[in-house]
């Protein structure tokens, strides 16, 4: 019977090309994440399900991947990486320092109803400090995410920025209750895509008069920036960030209910697709299995929409080969010949590779093209021509010469 | 209700402390992988159920995670990087340059009886050359892992050789038969846990008599290194590498089915739970789902096992620590005079952090110390001090001089 070789619906192969893509973008994140001192977690991919369960509510439970394991253990696969950090910080708490400051690169797994944009696997690159309640920290988390992008190459983005504990005190001042906060919190957080009217109507389908819905979005409006926020802000301009990008947004509200102060979104111009990056502070969630209240402030990007506005903005280098030459034989007894010209090469820290069988040279060449190696170093007898595969130029060149154009 | 924070059996969670190391092996490996060209591949954790069942053998559809998802779809979580590296063979076969190299490094998942050293969650680190049946690609794979054990700083092993085809050329010699190859194969694999007799014993068990199992046994240790082993040793030497580390072994016989011809181990000298890594040529697999021959050749390093031997002979370098620096701050006011030297030295490259809360002096040391940080810079009014954690000194410097023993 011949199978179909085919995926499944939302999940990916990532050939070469798109792999090294991905690397690319990985590799200059998780520098920029060391860089300020975040180290590296990594956590299963199954956990027992009552670990995961109930933390994402309804929609959570629903497109979660879980399953009966062979030993009838019920388990479910990672959600996301901050259920999983709430219960290393819990189960290691001795080993760990405080403040924690990790970043995590993992896969997720959601039953999404797919399309554009969505998958059921996809990368989430995190990173969050956990145990300080310092706006210090908060502007940290800030500078790491506009260190990242600048890092990658993006020039123009805006930070938006809000305080969540804006809508808390709307609370204390009696104009709405707290247990509707969270209708409150996803009316706003439509506000780019249906406008003031929209988020008025909204509010009114989660149960308030047209008058108080319009009181209740113009009281959001009017606020001013927190003290927090201003706190936040200074230590940004020690950080040394340029003011402008930064925008204090009042109606900017993230749709999660679990964040308590700061929240925060990153917009790319010339990339509309949706925010690359977003996070806040979050001090009631990491300590739900270790029975206490652990402050913690962190953020994300969304690789797959970052991968999606690098490619917008053309800001992946130009190329990303593997290998810098394909060392050719002209005719097939010069093989060792152009081995051992490679391994030389290699002691140079130059990638390259030797088609590995006899061929022709055409084949070679096309083997070249087809991987874009950008050089093509022909052994033909006692001569070496280095072959430009994007120029289409050639040159006969001596060993020193050619190591010189490709170190 | 309290949910006691814990893993599953067989998973693991990787604190920065571990995960770091781990990185610090991947990173040279794949440094190594592109040397050579190979590039690298990512396939997704969930496959339909059919692509990998029954491809295993009778263990594999025992040991693999299967389960039906929310869409009614039999899927099952990979088991092994191969099975899907012949699916995206068959799959992208247009979009692929023959010969396909390359490399892949993702979990996989097997519901194994726990044990020292096994889990039910690990990493495969694997380097494949498809679509080539030269001695030269078998020599290549051989010289890829070669470079990986002496970059990762392996300085005493062995590789021991051995040509699968040399029971084929038995089989058609008539000692024994075709089918009877598996059998046998199992049973000189474990010549060195139970010796000569106790492979005798094996092979009796599968229904010889003893004198043909002695027969059989003296056979395959009569046989001479094959034209394919001679070529793959000659390549070798062309790439440079010393010929002693190189051992033909004619009982060496791998365990897996698959193998058609060149089979090879790597033995490290001080670390005796088992080989390192291995690998061979396999023709008959990788075309599974094509419906035509594909050769390939290639290899996999136990990740487990190889981070085990890099701690047995403590080749990690001293200090995986991911910042360089803790600047801290004498007293409170000097916090954002701290944040800015931080900056100042991230913007030469040196990863540093500094403490994200206010706090005394000696909490920040405590916390340079847990984390491993070698060295703590002190702003202490106009003054700087250099504290090396390791030797236990410190002295006043000038940003200058700080900057050049940090660099």
């Amino acid at each position: 019977m011949k199978i179909e070789p085919r995926t499944l619906k939302g999940f990916r192969d990532f050939l070469p090309k798109d792999a090294k893509k991905r690397q690319y973008v990985l590799e200059t994140l998780k520098r920029v994440f060391e860089s300020y001192g975040f180290e590296p977690l990594e956590t299963p991919a199954l956990e027992y399900e009552d670990i995961l369960a109930g933390k994402y509510g309804d929609e959570g439970d629903k497109l979660m991947y879980r399953f009966t394991d062979n030993g009838d253990r019920r388990v479910a696969l990672r959600y996301d990486q901050t259920v999983p950090l709430a219960r290393v910080v819990a189960q290691y708490q001795n080993e760990l320092p405080t403040p924690f400051k990790r970043y995590q690169i993992q896969n997720v797994w959601r039953a999404e109803n797919t399309q554009r944009g969505r998958y059921r696997e996809f990368l989430q690159v995190d990173a969050d400090i956990v145990g300080a309640y310092s706006p210090l920290s908060d502007a940290e988390i800030i500078a790491v995410a506009v260190r990242g992008l600048e890092e990658l190459g993006f020039k123009q983005f805006k930070i938006l920025i809000n305080d969540r504990s804006v809508l808390t005190k709307l609370v204390d001042e009696g104009i709405f209750k707290e247990s509707e906060m969270p209708g409150i919190v996803r009316s706003i957080d439509k506000i780019k895509k249906i406008g003031d009217q929209g988020v008025i109507e909204e509010i009114v389908s989660e149960g308030f008069t047209k008058e108080k819905a319009t009181e209740i979005l113009n009281k959001i409006k009017e606020q001013e920036k927190s003290d927090t926020l201003e706190d936040i802000s200074a230590y940004l301009e020690g950080l040394n960030l340029d003011k402008d990008i930064f925008k204090y947004e009042p109606t900017l509200a993230r749709g999660l209910d679990y964040y308590t102060g700061l929240i925060f979104e990153v917009e790319i111009e010339g990339y509309t697709v949706g925010s690359v990056a977003g996070g806040g502070r979050y001090d009631n969630l990491i300590g739900m299995f270790a029975g206490k209240e652990i402050p913690a402030v962190g953020f994300a990007f969304g690789f797959d929409r970052l991968m999606e506005a690098m490619d917008a903005l053309n800001l992946f280098p130009a190329n990303l080969s593997t290998s810098k030459a394909l060392v050719a034989f002209a005719t097939s007894e010069l093989e060792e010949k152009a081995l051992e010209i490679a391994n030389g090469l290699r002691n140079k820290k130059i990638n390259c590779e030797v088609y590995p069988e006899e061929t022709t040279l055409e084949k070679q060449l096309k083997y070249a093209d087809k991987k874009q190696i950008p050089y093509v170093v022909i052994i033909d007898g006692e001569k070496m021509v280095l072959k430009d595969m994007e120029k289409r130029t050639q040159e006969e060149l001596t060993l020193d010469q050619i190591l010189k154009i490709l170190s």
